[in-house]
């Protein structure tokens, strides 16, 4: 069992800056995210966008402000469970927490700060029937490495830029690709529109616009999908793989069940300190919600900022705490 | 008269921050600061010294943050009045107001924003008669220029860092330099207590412990000042200048009589958009008060953007503001 004063559930930056709030005032922390690297969305979803509204960055990329947030943190030491999704919150009878995982780690803490962001990212699915049977058997919802689709026919479906660039990406490694869009017209950016459509007219792949994927077949394993081309007859395209790109949906998960007071998802939480209504638990950053609140990354960070003041009655219940700024004393490794 | 937006009184980070928070959301704004220069107590008291809680900097001089603050508001283009001390706030019939410097400077605008840091800063004066008239004339409660005490008597009073600091530097300079102060301990680094013992002992300048100045004289200009050495009979010492060094004293200054609500010296404000108990006078930074207060550079970042949100409803009646990430969409130039 893993024991540290703060349980984090989320590594992305609020998470992670909560881990320096915490250890200036020598609370040692624990990190916990299911994603198998820091970051959160910054690290998943756009590390090579630039952001431009932290405050003092007239411009950063966000995986180099993620890697500022962890040398920043360095001197506290923080442990962390990568990879693994937080299921269960233990109350025990001192009022302290174990947290447990979906891989069974438990982590013992005095208290629990969740910096969730909008949640785990799930892909949006198609409503097809029979499209979970197949998942894992020739229905992916990403691709992780596109050498799996070496030689293999693919079928794609979706308009936005993830559905364009894998297309373009993989007609040039699978034996066969075929696009499949609700549409005429592309949500994604407009120069892969056009290099999409380029490659359809010099054969390098098949485009089906005003179209949709409205079954799926197989013994087992996926060989077919039906497809209906502009409300005309429909028929079936052999395939080894369907790839259905349709964007991330975010959900809450299991801290759903956790008895939070919530308003549409989101964790309702106090001003003062960004208390949840569960004594010892806290929300901070995107998952939270409160009369004014902004999802910016800058005002999870003031929320990291005025929990951990609230944290350390917690976790030392009999010292007080006396403010003192960094620029006076430094930063004392924990 | 100037006509802005968002009139903002305090240069320092937070209102630099609050013009970009505006910029984004097509404001403009105004920059009022008593201060010569941008950055606040960050160009004035520590330009050279690291700040470590700056979310995403490990560490950074609180030079380099205002510089970085003033490249990332440049594209806004906001225009400064510096060197001119906020004095009158006139409400107009429209809702609108005109703020009025200690100069005469007029500013029409439809927001204000204090983002006043602890207000103006003043030295703190010893209870000596006469003091007052004598300030100009012998009397200096700060060192601007060394050079200006080159040859003359000098005698400083005070124990901390910068009685410390200026005693050793100007007994380098001055004919004759005195430094007279209260206890036998003192406030400052100890190397520097270490050093200015030393000097006292090598005849570099004269220190008097247990000591207190209690009497100025002169005729139109300082002549000389009474010194209590550890309550044996007074006696004066001819000096040219007299430097009382016991530190600075944060006023409000006028600001107090605008008619905010007040407690201890801060302004109260609500949490929701940092608003004051005038409408359209918003207060953020270590200027305002609120349940669970930190005075850290980095809640006051996210005041100024919440206070932008709300402030757009004023100057935008008729729109309905949609939040953009700047990571979709860039920077807009104004």
């Amino acid at each position: 069992m893993l024991t540290t004063d703060i349980c984090i559930v989320g590594a992305g930056p609020v998470g992670l800056f909560a881990v320096f709030e915490a250890g200036l005032l020598k609370m040692r922390c624990h990190v916990i995210d299911a994603l198998p690297v820091v970051g959160g969305q910054l690290s998943e979803i756009y590390p090579k966008k630039p952001i431009y509204d932290i405050p003092g960055f007239p411009e950063v990329l966000a995986g180099d402000l993620v890697k500022n947030l962890e040398k920043q943190i360095a001197p506290f030491h923080p442990t962390f469970t990568l990879g693994e999704r937080v299921e269960h919150l233990h109350k025990q009878e001192d009022g302290s927490f174990i947290v447990e995982t979906s891989e069974g780690t438990h982590v013992a803490c005095k208290v629990v700060v969740i910096a969730g962001g909008l949640g785990s990212f799930e892909p949006r699915k198609p409503a097809i029937d029979n499209l979970e049977t197949f998942e894992g058997k020739g229905v992916n919802y990403m691709v992780r490495d596109p050498e799996h689709f070496r030689s293999k026919k693919v079928v794609i479906a979706g308009g936005g830029d993830s559905a364009l660039d894998w297309a373009i990406y993989l007609a040039g490694i699978a034996e066969d690709l075929t696009l499949v869009h609700r549409g005429t017209s592309f949500r994604g950016a407009p120069e892969s529109a056009q290099k999409v459509v380029s490659m359809a007219e010099e054969g390098h792949l098949k485009l089906l616009l005003k179209s949709n994927v409205t079954d799926v077949h197989g013994n087992g394993k996926l060989n077919a999908v039906t497809v209906l081309v502009d409300n005309e007859t429909p028929y079936e395209i052999e395939t080894d793989y369907f790839i259905p790109l349709f964007g991330l949906v975010p959900k809450l998960g299991p801290i759903d069940n956790w008895g939070l007071e919530l308003d549409k998802s989101a964790i309702v939480v106090n001003t003062v300190d960004y208390s949840t209504n569960i004594p010892g638990v806290y929300a901070i950053g995107d998952i939270n919600t409160y009369p004014g609140k902004l999802k910016l990354i800058l005002c999870g960070f003031h929320e990291a900022a005025l929990m951990a003041q609230s944290a350390y009655n917690i976790v030392y219940p009999d010292k007080k705490f006396v403010l003192k700024y960094t620029t006076v004393n430094g930063i004392q490794e924990l």
